[in-house]
């Protein structure tokens, strides 16, 4: 039994974290910190919630927090988890950032895509080693470093999506690196529970449309594992899209084939690259994953197409990206971290239809 | 542990059955019959439960199914239920039937609301006494009955909601019993998986519209328990709608208050109504419940407002229709008569967003 | 051809004036004022118009405004539009309000729902009269006094649908008129473009959810204007609901029938007391009007049914919230004023699905 | 005034040429077929049109429909229209047909994709001819030949995005042509009204997801266009998704430039390639299209990004698909064909939200 708190726990991803570690029976929620709802019962916030939680909302103080848990998520916007990352190592405890600021191993990139000095009033010497020491998060392509981390960086969600769909491609070399095209469609609720228009109903309500097309700021993160798992420094041309609907990411990703290989070849190789992987799955092909097979759920559903007109590899790869693509996987970083059963408390199926 | 067995598992309230009942840690799931999917894994007729569940669906073989289990549910259109209730008895196992056969007391308001003489092929001087022997499964009026039952009817989605709005009030015999009206709005997986033009996306999108007005067969069924808990026969106006969602029932009651009693009486009434059921949220004055509040739950959240302009008490009752409105009840319903935790497989908060 | 400007034209209601204005041919849209957007072209605020309206948006100067307009339309907030109204009477113009600001005959009725003191910086001796001067638009109603008013109170968009759908019976008195019930579901777009957690996608998307129950600010609206047809003081329980769509309003309405009439004839009572009326449609027996049958049409589908059970009538009324509740029937308003075909520019039916 | 008949108008693109040829001044609509609806008004079948259409839905009648009309409309699942083609040329009136065997020229390509062997009872020597002789209608690449066609092939409505995306690319020669990527997200009302589990609203909505990845019927058509846009035979990778919205195609298209060229630039030869075409807007960089923007419209919406990161040129394609992606790209036919202005009865700019 560990005693966990989450830093800004009313947004969506932090109401995530909160009814999934309510169900997780070696966790005791102790903490959850608001910027808008100090003082209010969190389940006035979250109805859903009621007779589930007694907790309230509370300001943030890092250092008292830290001192009340082992385990901290931090689900701010980014530019916010340095100090708190800085007093979590400070006290030997551990941490969980759903955010961005640990991702990105290199500064440079960070700097440039976020647009963001990093905090200056820490140590500099002290901060700039932050990310390079924590873990990335995907617990498929990093488990046995996240067993050894105090700090792991939550990946986003559609780098999530995509990098669970191209490891097995890139792991095998059967495609041509340099020229993978990851079209991505997401749910209104990746774009947080903050006002707006992009979030009016009315305006996303029977409409599609591309958002941030080439410079969207998960890039360099998918670029940065890609080119890990590739031995060698890979471009992605990524096309985000805001879908009129709540949850759910789909990433359709195509790549030219370097090899000669049948579907069912590549589709072994996908069984054996995942075989112990509880949370993917690869989908037979008469049936093509869409959002809503994964939706409440910590899946990932994979789809796996050739076409052999053209040569290219199309994989489909669902998620929710408030589970997997967040909330989700960072339980299943924390399960990894202390060393409890991987899918404990992930176990649900989500409801359907 | 008992062995579970579903007679028409493909459809939705059979689908979230298999759901429940799969991390229910007292049941084994043994058959699950469809008419349209025999042979085929569940799984890849409900792909959402991909690796979850094992069985393949079978065709209806009524006595070795009933003997093959200790529970049977049925989730098959009306018309369909008594000759498995008939064997059920025989063979001296339990019967929760999700459909409409069992639920009306006195025959002839069956058929005149169903237009259906119940099957010819059965004894009717048992087939007549079905009904009557079986308890309608609402367990928050009717538990005592529930727990020694044989055959449960599991209440309609629109019952559900209404009664469970309206049973304080009458109870405490504080409304004109004759002037109720039930204004209800419900998404469309109510109207079932099977194909019509009122379940086609493009005509039930952006479209709210109400149907079988003043002749919805559900009307029978809130009348006669209605008139159970005034003590005397009591007629509503029920009104349906088909609201462009795919879960939820949230029922709009109107009833003209025959005391003088204040808003923050009345909920002193509810409450203490209401004081041990677990499943039951008297949401307070400030906080309407919406049908999201509920969904994928088993909760029914209650709203009460007071006109006193107009001396109405205004319900407001959501519950998720295919949870408490169908197979969460239904699961309840088993843990009553089996004597497991009321609760047991349905402490789901739903997912928010 | 008359010169026309918008006052408050980049909200929903404003642009959907732009849009039927723009195809009419006897107007030449002069000005659109804003504040959000002032000196971006009207057609990079609502991209669907590009190429249609080259205006670009511009502070509002209201003498200089009322000076180059024949027509001068408000779309704002209640509470701005009586300065306006001053100017237009003022310099001889006309002036048709889509606000609640000169819709109550009653300051004091006004004062109480709104929590408004009328504009303090205007003669009070006049302010208080120009609510009184203005005529209600609902042409159905009242088309006489339309035609000679300097200044319309455009209805509100409930009122629209519950008015329409209640005249023919209390007109006729036929129900009890103290019993009226009108339960009401609204698309999304009713609350304006304005950013708020009740249109956040996220939060309307799959939630159907009652608001405002027993206080909303339209309820004295359509008192006053059942009281006059009805020739004396009427009170009615009026419950607005947000349903998950973004166009449309469908009012159920329930009222006791005082006199003893079958269906047929009450349907001819509608249909006699909207012969001559084009936006009106009365709906045969067999089909029941849903909101999308009149989406982005001015039209209003009225459907009857009567409870023989409980002997109710119950009135079905779906209008398009933004036309016939409120740009097109300003529209309409301003046809009849100028002595203009009373359908122009408003004959289209809407695109289905 | 011409006579219009309407062959299958109680489909949904059927019902689109309805409403649109209503508005039309020089058409006059003389008759509709239907299989479902024969001898039911058609404002029975799609009420949004009471008081429209008095025409009744009839029983096709080949030779006698096409002895009434001038003009005919052909809105038949594919397979169906080439009888009606044969007389139409016979009798030497003009067709438009909005399903697919027209459109490829060649009848092998055809047999494959479609599977079916063209009408038996057809003299096979004439009906061989009748594609080669029907003119591909996208109006914006082969105006001229339309104006003297008798036959047309209205495109697809995914070919129309794709080719009014891709044209300016291909004939100014600035991509490299075979390694073009289409991933097309289109609303629900492109499957059409008939019923299947894939337009089941609870299946559909909150789902997006790919369907006939690397095999849509689509995909030769687009290819024989490229192919004479290239001068030189083309292959595209073509996947389609299915979102939960009701109408609108967005077309994300990768191509790698093959020439270097910035934004501008770019930018420059789309407005000069299509700066007399009315119905294609050229958005500013700054607004990407949504297909809210032309919903309801027969606008195409197209945006153009550089991926300079990657050397990839993308495209945004946005149209409604049943107006320019079907029945309003019809009219537009139509006019040219009679020679009546291109625009009639089609500048109507959809509403929004």
């Amino acid at each position: 039994m560990i005693k966990v708190g989450i830093i800004g726990a009313t947004g969506y991803t932090g109401a995530e974290l909160v009814r999934l570690l309510k169900h997780h029976p070696l966790v005791e929620l102790v903490a959850l910190t608001t910027q808008q709802y100090v003082g209010l019962p969190f389940a006035e916030v979250y109805p859903h919630l009621s007779g589930k939680v007694d907790l309230v909302g509370e300001e943030l103080n890092i250092p008292a927090l830290v001192n009340r848990c082992e385990a901290i998520f931090v689900s701010l916007p980014h530019g916010h988890a340095l100090p708190v990352a800085q007093e979590v190592i400070r006290q030997g405890k551990k941490l969980i950032d759903l955010g961005a600021d640990l991702r990105l191993k290199d500064p440079a990139v960070y700097a440039k895509w976020y647009r963001i000095d990093l905090d200056q009033s820490l140590d500099r010497a002290i901060t700039a080693q932050l990310p390079a020491q924590a873990v990335y998060g995907l617990p498929e392509l990093h488990r046995q470093e996240i067993r050894q981390a105090k700090t792991v960086a939550n990946p986003g969600c559609y780098p999530t999506s995509a990098l669970l769909g191209l490891a097995p491609l890139l792991k095998n070399k059967i495609i041509d690196p340099n020229r993978i095209i990851i079209d991505a469609k997401s749910g209104v609720s990746g774009a947080g529970r903050g006002l707006s228009l992009n979030t009016h109903y009315c305006e996303v309500n029977e409409n599609i449309k591309a958002y941030s097309v080439a410079n969207h700021r998960h890039t360099p993160e998918i670029e940065q594992e890609l080119s890990l798992l590739a031995g060698g420094e890979i471009k992605v041309t990524f096309t985000p899209h805001l879908t009129p609907m709540t949850r759910g990411i789909l990433s359709t990703i195509y790549a030219p084939l370097s090899v000669n290989l049948t579907l069912p070849e590549i589709l072994k190789l996908y069984r054996t690259f995942y075989q112990d992987e509880h949370f993917i799955r690869i989908m037979p092909p008469h049936i093509l994953p869409g959002t809503k097979m994964v939706a409440g759920s910590n899946y990932c559903a994979l789809g796996i197409v050739v076409d052999e007109r053209t040569n290219q590899v199309i994989i489909l790869s669902a998620i929710d990206n408030l589970i997997k693509g967040a909330s989700g996987q960072a339980v299943q970083n924390m399960n990894i971290m202390f060393d409890f059963p991987e899918t404990m408390a992930l176990e649900e199926a989500g409801v359907y239809p």
